[in-house]
């Protein structure tokens, strides 16, 4: 596995520490996408006027809203997913059933051209037959 | 399209109005998952110890390392997605050449039997006129 890291990141000018298995690159975008929200809102009239703890809590709203309609696509992808499986299901079985006939009519046409030799070979013969008398 | 809703739920103790166009129930999914995520932090006394602004930041790094992670699998379903996308595409051109080759091999089936029944006729003539002679 790899080493913890621990990486300073600095959001709303307040530098963290962060330890973690993650990246230090990863903990930086976290701190950007972070960091990007804030300046969004603070631009907003009702969102400034508010106490820092609400603040605090409707960034946290947003950030959640954030996860959760990835998660919605999450459920989403995995019954496209599901679906695939299916059709490559199907098809996998389709195919299994076309090369299934596809043996058996190459020895039906194994069959019918040893009969077809055979009936010309007979033919040969009562022609000579026929010649001959 | 559906219509606002407006939604009071309850975070850290603050009742919140949001408005929006998600349902009711998703607010408060968003809010319990803030509220449940509060009260894991609220037993480390690391956290406990930190000024509320800090507090704060901790969380909003906690719940954007969840849209992150959940980012991450959106990428990992979708290459999945691209994967099974080209197996389809695969199957289905061998599906199709097996068809192709079914259908060749219906009508060499059919060219033989045909041959196979002349020749039969022919072999009730020529014994026809054997015994004739």
């Amino acid at each position: 596995m790899t080493d913890k890291t621990d990486t300073q990141v600095v959001i709303a000018g307040r530098v963290l520490h962060l330890s973690g298995y993650e990246t230090a690159e990863y903990q930086q975008r976290i701190a950007s996408y972070i960091n990007d929200m804030m300046a969004e809102y603070a631009k907003i009239q009702s969102y400034q006027n508010q106490p820092e703890d609400m603040k605090a809590i409707l960034l946290e709203i947003n950030i959640a809203d954030d996860y959760f309609k990835a998660k919605k696509q999450i459920d989403l992808l995995n019954q496209e997913l599901d679906d695939k499986e299916k059709e490559i299901y199907d098809l996998k079985h389709d195919l299994v059933a076309a090369q299934m006939r596809l043996e058996t009519m190459t020895q039906q046409v194994a069959d019918l051209q040893k009969n077809l030799a055979e009936n010309a070979k007979k033919i040969v013969q009562l022609e000579t037959q026929l010649k001959g008398k």
